[in-house]
């Protein structure tokens, strides 16, 4: 959840916290029920203008293939999504159970086909069990709303092995003061994994905009949110997130300027606040997390060398263990810089910890300043024992920036992907 | 160690296996000391060309900088190793520290510094113990001799998380008929770490060969196997292979060959065999494994291809949690070769997991053999329990090969790198 904190901390006053969720989005109805392992999420949003981003596996669940066909025409008037089934690898059998959902859904709310977007999650390689599937469409079907209870219903229908709901919404002011509103529910326990671990985001929008400059800004605030996050480096086979936009607020976010963004630029804020929250809170939900680092790579070469060198630290297994042993090991930070690929002179890196408002330098300019006996070491070590860790580092080798999410490795992640069994 | 079996599977009758470690190539004399967590390894091979191999992570420790400048001059006549500190991250302290080093082991065996190469393995970021490494020197200088136990000692010295010494030595029938002999130790827990787990690794033969001729078979070796082990994939700041020839069989491996590589392929075959053999051993030995894990990709569209899904497999922390858990989970497996960007066809993907002579088909041609209350998960299930399990995926996509060796995910390696304290 984004707390007033953060909103200082993180990001300017043209953005607010709302509450709702998805539903902070008027017309926006949706609904989520439950039966066990298995649930449906149901989304209507009838003539929205919608735009995605998939997974780049190279394996890709049928529901996956079918929707990125389904929104090519850009137009979505609704989103069937379940749990407890992938609907991967299921071959034929799998596009026609794809085809058959729509279908249904198509004649409870009589809406084109050609506008209803699928997703799945859950076990791979297992025939849909349309039965429950299709019981569930209709008891949801009949509980439709737009409100915060029903957009929580909807964030937990798509629960795997979440562990809480997660869901967020802010109204954004305008470059011209006209107020737009963007809210969204997802789920993904950060594991990016084929099994129970895929990442599904529903974000929608009153604002007026184009495919066009719908798929820049989702881009946009995918790559600085989603993208960033990792807990164990494995890719699902049905991650999707969605973006779509009713028009309900009349106000558009497509400005006319000239050698520039064409997207309102707080509107831009507001996704990308919205997106990553989303993303902290997997990585919080994360399989067996006990904690939540944030890596923030400072003063790098380029763009993709401060995401390399982010991603690398919060990815390391033996950074993620020993933030779980609460060891503040500015070694295994140091060599996870050093091997990630990017740009670094080893006299120049620069590494603190902080927690809250306490912050300790670990290595000044390859100096090492936290070693037995030193108050640094112990401050460090208090530090580490908080619940949610940032690492920062400061390469001194150019201007770019970046900040990975992740958490620790665990005896229960262990426990958890070792006993769970196909 | 090569076992009678892995002969008749693994290489033709021109690589015989034989005892006596790094000592199996005669005038090398060894010995190893420990005392608690700090050993010294000393290695004299006077007169003997040289060729190195190094990590490649941007943060290098103080020797792997000292010992590629010496080893430039091709020429090598001892090398000086000690564990429990990796003398990296010490600034000119370290540089210094490697100095005073070389200097005494030059002045007891009346050795030119220039061929002097120096190692180190341990916790990076503290001072070098000089007081005890140079007493553990002085110790061990007057224990060298060539034997097998010699051997052993110098393997066990070098050992840090390691929990059992790792040697191989073979006898190499060369194209001319004429014989040479290899021999190594190594340490390294498969965990290229930045810590305790860097990996060392001495080489030995007797034959006669140009610097040239051995970097180039040092590097053809080096790739399909220590590149190929993966436990955690982070790398370590000291990691260093070392091959030297002797010359004392008076054998040369050098051929000329008309639009052909110069190295003797037998000696070739050989030096593959030994590296793959202490390349096995430390994926065996990785931190907390309970089980060897060996994934060859078969079909693949390129050499480079075949390592990435091999290694993608290998590394997924979710297959590893498989394979602890005793789950044949295809699904991970699939996933894994999914994302990890080789060109793969889902349709044509093929799945296999043996152990001993047992083998089962998990999924063929795309089609999932292997489901509840088939045979096949059954015997998949039961060749799951077993210590050593090999993974074959067939791309059918071209016709390169590769394996990647590596270890399953435990409590225990969450264990020992969470308690485990700079």
């Amino acid at each position: 959840m984004i707390t007033k904190k953060d909103i200082h901390k993180d990001f300017t006053e043209k953005i607010k916290v709302i509450d709702g969720g998805i539903c902070a989005v008027s017309k926006v109805e949706v609904a989520g029920v439950r039966d066990g392992k298995y649930g449906v999420s149901i989304i209507v949003c009838k003539n929205s203008d919608v735009v995605g981003v998939f997974t780049s596996n190279k394996v890709i669940a049928a529901p996956v293939e079918y929707t990125k066909n389904t929104i090519e025409n850009g137009k979505l008037s609704a989103i069937i999504a379940n749990s407890g089934n992938a609907n991967c690898f299921t071959g034929d059998q799998g596009v026609f159970d794809c085809e058959t959902t729509v279908e249904i859904v198509s004649k409870i709310f009589e809406i084109p086909k050609t506008e209803i977007a699928i997703a799945s999650t859950g076990v791979i390689g297992r025939k849909m069990p349309m039965d429950i599937i299709l019981r569930l469409i209709n008891q949801t079907s009949e509980v439709l709303e737009n409100s915060n209870n029903a957009s929580i219903n909807a964030a937990k229908a798509i629960m795997t092995t979440d562990t809480v709901y997660k869901q967020a919404s802010v109204e954004v002011t305008l470059e011209n003061n006209q107020k737009v509103k963007i809210g969204g529910i997802c789920k993904g326990t950060g594991m990016i994994a084929p099994n129970m671990g895929t990442m599904l985001c529903f974000i929608a929008t009153d604002a007026i905009a184009d495919q066009k400059t719908l798929k820049e800004s989702l881009k946009k605030a995918v790559d600085d949110s989603f993208n960033m996050v990792i807990v164990d480096g494995d890719e699902s086979t049905n991650d999707t997130v969605l973006l779509f936009a009713n028009g309900e607020s009349k106000n558009s976010i497509l400005v006319n300027k000239v050698n520039d963004s064409n997207i309102d630029k707080n509107f831009q804020e507001g996704l990308n606040v919205l997106c990553k929250d989303l993303a902290k809170q997997m990585a919080k939900d994360g399989e067996g997390a006990t904690k939540f680092i944030e890596v923030e790579v400072r003063g790098a070469k380029s763009k993709s060398d401060a995401q390399i060198a982010s991603k690398s630290v919060v990815k390391s297994p033996l950074v993620k263990s020993a933030v779980f042993g609460g060891d503040p090991n500015w070694g295994r930070i140091v060599a996870a810089v050093g091997y990630s690929g990017a740009h670094i002179d080893p006299d120049d890196i620069t590494i603190a910890i902080s927690s809250n408002d306490n912050l300790v330098d670990l290595v000044l300019d390859g100096e090492i300043l936290a070693f037995e006996g030193t108050d640094n070491l112990e401050n460090a070590e208090s530090i580490m024992k908080e619940k949610s860790i940032k690492i920062i580092i400061d390469l001194k080798n150019g201007k770019y920036n970046a900040i990975a999410y992740g958490c620790d490795l665990t005896y229960d992640y262990v426990k958890i992907n070792a006993e769970y069994t196909t």
